[in-house]
């Protein structure tokens, strides 16, 4: 069995720099035709010219690939004139609460304090993306942060908002209650649960932020992205760490999926009898939802096995050595 | 301020065999008058020759210290004559599920298949320790089990119970449910919460099973370990893996205490003014539950700093470099 995905996008994806950039950037850009690019680099992404000369790294990274890199600024107070002048570059602003994840210590403290820039940001109709959690207890973190979404969603009701990477059955719920909410998943959350991170051994290349919750929540999760929920889109997350920082000590949160992605969705849709929805879900819905139009590139996958290579570099993948039933192919 | 502590007992340890008994069998023995000895060798302690000789091996490590080894049998089917023979040579015979930890796979895989033993064990008066798992999601995989307790304590009313290191409320208020219910609770579980484990960085060694749970169930342990609760005694379930076991691509589950344990609960009973149930909580409970009168051995903590040992040999302890406000001093 054979199927086409037409311009895959990855609407959240951690690409760091340097190095590190040259190695994964090229990983994602195979398969990808667009993605996110997450602006939590040490300093942020929060000025327009670092934002442009960002992404001229990234393009000669990518060189030779069709790939669309969609930039995003770190969230801070910003002026109309800096708004304005950044808006035809950028895709969206990344709001991050201070100290949730990695390098987010320079984001947001009190939501009354973003609030002039929210508006701005309705105004001028730039999307506004979440990473959702308080700083509660792990498991509660997301949950407790919905709040904050429902306010927001109230108070600027034609502020597009996604609730990056989302984790629990609530998340699902409240994207249907809110019209300006939306949602990305990454790979991992519609597969794993916190069983796989700490139930067995401890594996710290499962370890994430959010954490993979209950198995009730995958399977609110999967539901919705195997139906193609139209407000829900594939973004990956995949955030590489080197493998002396994730097998250590104190482990550094993220999985790295990139390379593996659009694999592991046709092996996880087939398996469902899904595979008429992950068009939508890869694409169509994220080309809806932020009103991109990436460039043309067609990824063929077939049912052939593949083993997940052990490293990409210094870079150790999800299910690093395991089996999957299908594989890209063209 | 200086406290002294008669006989301490650690209810619940792990010495393993070799090299590695021969390294942190002596850390307990500093400290404590005596220590349940847990079975879950490879092959596990199931016979008396074994057993007799296992305890030869930690009284070699350990001479020169007053120190005694409560010994115990791995469950199985025994058959009255070994449980005689056995009787006077053991303090209580631990069971596990199959497969639920550290080498569990020759446990108990239906309660039916045991009763005839636990009949046995109640007629000689051998108290039932219980690793208390199911195979469930790990966060409910304590409360899922409590039923089991429930069927036992029912069933054998005069077989002396212990729920091993328990780590929810709902364990702690099923203590007091039944007369035959004990519990054992360990140093870090009165401590930490899954927020220490997997909340910031991954962090392995604070990765055991049964996995830290949420505040409200650390509080409730917390809260009957400081009135002394009389049917809960200190267990460590103090577990030493080689660092490179810990600090792998998959961590072995397991908190290295032993050494540091009193410091710690002194350290935590001062805190919460509640030295007066020190030494009711570290042996004389265990003395009333277990029916054991320890060996006199008199440690006497003072409120002086002391920063934690980076390792012992090649075991890496909790909280390794970290402060505490108190002190073994002799």
């Amino acid at each position: 069995m054979k199927i086409k995905l037409k311009s895959p996008l990855d609407m959240h994806l951690h690409l760091r720099e340097g190095e590190m950039l040259k190695l994964v950037a090229p990983l994602t850009a195979q398969t990808f035709a667009g993605a996110i690019i997450m602006p939590n680099l040490v300093p942020p992404v929060d000025n327009l010219p670092r934002l442009l000369a960002y992404r001229e790294e990234i393009l000669a990274a990518t060189a030779g690939e069709v790939f669309e890199p969609y930039m995003t600024l770190f969230f801070r107070n910003y002026t109309r004139e800096e708004l304005e002048a950044a808006r035809e570059h950028i895709t969206a602003i990344k709001l991050y609460p201070a100290g949730i994840t990695t390098n987010s210590e320079g984001g947001v403290k009190e939501l009354a304090d973003a609030e002039a820039t929210l508006a701005l940001m309705e105004e001028l109709g730039i999307p506004l993306l979440v990473h959702g959690e308080t700083n509660g207890f792990v498991m509660d973190r997301e949950r407790e942060f919905l709040s904050v979404y429902e306010q927001i969603a109230t108070k600027f009701p034609r502020l597009k908002i996604v609730m990056e990477h989302i984790t629990t059955a609530h998340a699902v719920d409240l994207l249907d209650r809110f019209e300006n909410l939306h949602a990305t998943v990454t790979a991992h959350h519609l597969i794993i649960t916190l069983d796989d991170v700490a139930g067995g051994m401890l594996n710290p290349h499962l370890f994430c932020k959010p954490i993979a919750k209950r198995p009730t929540d995958r399977d609110a999760l999967l539901a919705a992205a195997l139906r193609a929920h139209p407000k829900l889109s594939l973004g990956t997350d995949s955030a590489p760490h080197p493998q002396h920082k994730k097998e250590c000590c104190g482990c550094a949160a993220g999985v790295f999926t990139a390379p593996i992605t659009l694999a592991l969705m046709a092996d996880l849709f087939a398996k469902h009898d899904a595979l008429d929805k992950l068009q939508a879900f890869v694409s169509g819905n994220a080309q809806q939802i932020y009103g991109v139009t990436p460039p043309e590139k067609i990824v063929t996958l077939r049912d052939t096995a593949m083993t997940i290579p052990a490293s990409y570099g210094d870079v150790i993948p999800m299910w690093a050595g395991k089996q999957l039933g299908w594989s890209v192919v063209g």
